[in-house]
């Protein structure tokens, strides 16, 4: 490891002394991982650095997230663009709006002298949809402040908290704050306290911020071809989904990609009245729910076979997975479920599995509208997480078969008049790849790296001194691809509460996320490539 | 079978001549169902009348179609109410409207010299919900005359047809066209032509008109402690249901009962991103899917212990149903389906047993708002059409019992948090007992009245003379409750042809039951109780 020079560009040195001798000061400790130093005023004073930083980017947080980011409304997306781009030119980056073949991307670039190699940080800034009426609050795109009650909900601040204190179980809600602005504003905050204080990152810097990410990233790998020289470095670092559940410093070297599949089944083709038709005209719902039904035992395996196919592990995998500190039990609390699903003897290995998830449902109508009649037709929509062994057109595939063998004609099209008199058990079936799963193996020169960046910035703290290894991540990062295609080491450096609520109404931002995800930032933008 | 002395009240006839002749002549044929005259002159003077009044009719059904009339608007029903008492003031009823508990009803009432019996009708004027983006045409509201495609679609008329021409095959379609304000439009028509002639029905006629039958009539039962002696009639005929598919027409017997029940599964508190918690929390969807599916065989057989419990037909039951000119194979062109559920040996035969229909079924999103998350809850709503052997509660009971039987913790409220986290496997379930079926005697004296009423009106057809005789019918009429309570012999006399999408999207009239309606109407109203 060499020893960070941070001061050698520092020619204009002007902030009080103090600063100085404390940037050096926590170079002199975190570079030092094995300091008998537990906890020495200049990591403190790194830690006052960040702490005054909070609020600011808590403030720059919630103007971000008050921009509506759903991808389906693309003059939103380009309102979001032009405010990323406004934000990393305050941080003296060189930005550009890459055009593609959906909505553009921005790219962010800057160099520092004697720096002699890339990383390239990815981001996204687009959200899932939302449904105003399910939030907690009036407006998802207005964060709100909350901390939680006795009951385990979270109720909003009394009054507004000076702000000069941030307490790290407040939540921030609204669209966003965790996934993936949240990451966005803490690697900001992280350059603001570096320019501040006159250092400078050893490596160049390029942001790739994606804006179709909940949406698959459909143009994100068809810009490669325009762009691979604007986009060419040396590491990938994807800052994207949430920490280990411990919210301890967490390196993730992989993550499960995600194809899909839709099967509708059908009954009358208008929806009948269920007296004159009951007991006579098929049920579709009845149909879809025998399909789903075989898909999966009581304990939530996957019935169909081939499914789990090639899927094993050594030693060494399950020593990484074993130390991981999860706590099934407080997970469980959380969720507020009884029991999990049992693939896999813990939370680690379930991820290692491809899962099959029924993701929405619907026959008829449950509320407004509904009505007393055989429904005409049923559907459920499939998300499939693959693994590295899994390969999403095989899978999409074993799926078609076993619906098949459960005597059901499956076709790629609406069924017409003709097929729905000729065929008694019919699905429209629409299977969809998707993107694939990747997995990094840990003992790259940039696992390496990163795992010493973690400790710089977080081996002081009494309890643990390393960083939790994740093999695998359960989420999807849609820039698998793009990873493939640039073929460099990637690894996701997560930085957002596991309880986030993300894609789900009241997603939010726990603060004290806000503080160690800038302390991250601030370890990886500090810590010398090896 | 006492002869009509349809000309003792008639005092101040003023119609021309021919007129009188016609209607004495429509007498002396229909008082001898078994003339050899197969089509006297007479007869198709009738015909002629009812021809004559169709465009009145279809004119009078559309602006009243045009009234909006789903229950849950109160005011919306109050409009309807108006017209009503506005129609029938015009035919010289004195109407009253009668408050309940929820939306008032219509009586209507019409006494006449000689006649010592009374004949109550029952009709509603409310529909079911609408969906206007589900109907191929602008406005549910506002009826457009069809006429079929070769593809067996129906297209609007390329021109306004002159108003002498009335093509049966025609359909006017609109919400309620024919459940039920079509049915009120052909018994004011009849009276229209009873009282052009001067004539007057042999039998006191009261009207009661349901503004909530859609929602389960839930006043009118309770109407009955207010309003028992001015409802009190010998008689009650129901107008309401479709006739039989063969357009023959039709006496039907008795109903269908409706219960019905919702059941919810829980998965995790709030939706969960499907990548990290896919494999570990579990899905709803499936244990709702696991609960649907283990309810029936995949031939529509339910399997719940004790459902079909005390069904059996003698011999003249089974010599009725087989009477009935069912074509199931024409029933399943018009449903698209290639094979019918297995409930009994034919259509008339899965109307004995009581039925279980999903009716509406949901979890999480599957259009716009869809996103990959493990959902919270899936919900299915379910309808049990009950026969008379087959109480309500007893079913719904049966019901909950065999969901316990798999292994679900059955609530009747939403679960706790404290629930959530103890029962693995939760349902929250709403049981209720609804309506009760009825079944009529065939050989009361109202039925040996209606069936000769039947063939002096249609008895002269080629094909058939005597009508179709259903032991029971497949809907239900929430009017049951109403028919316990007067405690007198009810016959549903339906007059809408079956595949009018009732309660579904494209409700539609076909014209040629708005000239059979009327005529049977008619029939009933010239023909004296025995």
């Amino acid at each position: 490891m060499t020893f960070p020079q941070t001061n050698r560009h520092d020619q204009s040195f002007s902030k009080p002394q103090c600063h100085r001798l404390i940037w050096i000061a926590f170079w002199l400790v975190v570079s030092y991982p094995g300091s008998v130093l537990a906890q020495s005023p200049s990591s403190k004073q790194i830690d006052a650095l960040v702490d005054k930083q909070l609020w600011p980017a808590i403030d720059e947080l919630s103007a971000y997230v008050a921009l509506p980011n759903d991808a389906v409304n693309a003059s939103d997306i380009l309102n979001n663009i032009a405010w990323t781009e406004k934000a990393l030119a305050k941080r003296g980056f060189q930005t550009t709006v890459l055009k593609t073949a959906n909505l553009p991307l921005v790219l962010a670039e800057k160099t520092f002298p004697k720096a002699t190699q890339t990383v390239l940080f990815y981001f996204h800034l687009d959200g899932q949809p939302v449904r105003a009426n399910e939030w907690n609050q009036k407006d998802p795109f207005v964060t709100v402040l909350k901390e939680k009650t006795g009951a385990g909900d979270y109720k909003e601040l009394s009054s507004n908290p000076p702000k000069t204190v941030v307490n790290d179980e407040w939540r921030l809600f609204g669209r966003s704050t965790s996934d993936d602005k949240g990451p966005i504003i803490m690697m900001l905050n992280a350059l603001d306290i570096v320019q501040a204080q006159k250092k400078t990152p050893p490596f160049n810097i390029k942001i790739i911020i994606d804006s179709e990410e909940e949406k698959g990233s459909p143009s994100l790998k068809g810009a490669l071809d325009t762009y691979k020289d604007k986009l060419r470095a040396d590491y990938m670092i994807v800052m994207d989904g949430p920490m280990h559940s411990s919210n301890l410093p967490t390196l993730t070297f992989g993550c499960r990609g995600n194809a899909g599949f839709t099967i509708t089944t059908y009954g009358p083709a208008t929806p009948q009245h269920s007296g004159h038709f009951g007991n006579y005209a098929p049920n579709p719902a009845f149909r879809l729910a025998r399909l789903i039904t075989s898909m999966k035992d009581e304990q939530g395996r996957v019935l169909i076979p081939g499914f789990y196919e090639g899927i094993a592990f050594d030693d060494e995998t399950k020593k990484i997975m074993a130390a991981v500190p999860d706590k099934e039990q407080d997970i469980n609390k959380a969720l507020l479920i009884a029991q999990e699903d049992k693939v896999g003897s813990n939370y680690q290995e379930s991820l290692q599995y491809p899962s099959l998830n029924v993701r929405g449902m619907k026959s008829a109508e449950i509320g407004k509208g509904a009505a007393t009649i055989v429904p005409s037709e049923a559907t459920a929509l499939f998300d499939i997480r693959l693994v590295p062994e899994t390969d999403g057109k095989r899978m999409v595939e074993l799926v078609r078969k076993h619906i098949e063998k459960q005597g059901f004609t499956v076709l790629d099209h609406v069924p017409t008049p003709e097929e729905r008199l000729k065929y008694a058990q019919l699905v429209y079936f629409e299977g969809n790849a998707g993107t694939p799963a990747f997995r990094t193996s840990i003992n790259e020169p940039m696992g390496v790296w990163l795992r010493k960046a973690m400790t710089n910035g977080f081996g002081k703290e009494p309890v643990r001194r390393d960083p939790v290894i994740i093999r695998i991540m359960g989420g999807t990062v849609p820039v698998v691809p793009f990873i493939q295609a640039l073929n460099i080491p990637a690894v996701i450096v997560p930085l957002v509460n596991m309880d986030n609520n993300q894609h789900s109404p009241n997603e939010n931002l726990r603060l004290g996320n806000l503080r160690t995800g800038i302390k991250t930032c601030l370890s990886i933008l500090t810590t010398p490539l090896n």
